[in-house]
């Protein structure tokens, strides 16, 4: 099974896309002022609003368009979030065109 | 660049890994009480206790061998631990023998 991104929290999305372009080897690949995608060469990192989601990471799972609960992202990817037992946030995934 | 693991914090180690196990295809690569590893095909979640570790992620860069405040984990990695200008930790290691 992949983990398709970790997603951290940031308080300013242009300042912390810079910080890490500067300090790793690493590809933006979306940005505005409410998240940003930034590509390692196993996993993406997203950089969210507090206000938008809490610190997760995201695993494929093509059983979550099954599931009832699950909902749609904008760009047509399904999605459900979850927690572990120990309350960390996983956000399941899957995009059908893959 | 490759995100080597992510990490995050678990009450209760043996219960995490038992539901990450019977919740998702991955593999336990290491566990003992104090923390375990769990091996998914891009990436492995090491499960921590709160008090070993803060939640982070691990970036692999072979410069932090340079680094004068690296130090090195009982299996010979070396690592340094920095913030991101939000606050997130992120864990450099390098592993000599890769």
């Amino acid at each position: 099974m992949i983990l398709d991104h970790i997603a951290i929290v940031s308080s300013n999305i242009k300042r912390d896309v810079e910080w890490y372009k500067r300090t790793f080897n690493c590809r933006l690949s979306y940005e505005d002022e409410t998240w940003a995608l930034l590509k390692f060469d196993n996993i993406s990192l997203a950089l969210v609003t507090k206000d938008e989601h809490p610190n997760h990471f995201a695993i494929v799972d093509p059983m979550v368009k099954n599931d009832k609960n699950a909902r749609k992202h904008r760009d047509d990817i399904c999605y459900i979030y979850k927690k572990d037992p120990s309350g960390n946030v996983i956000e399941i995934i899957y995009e059908p065109s893959n």
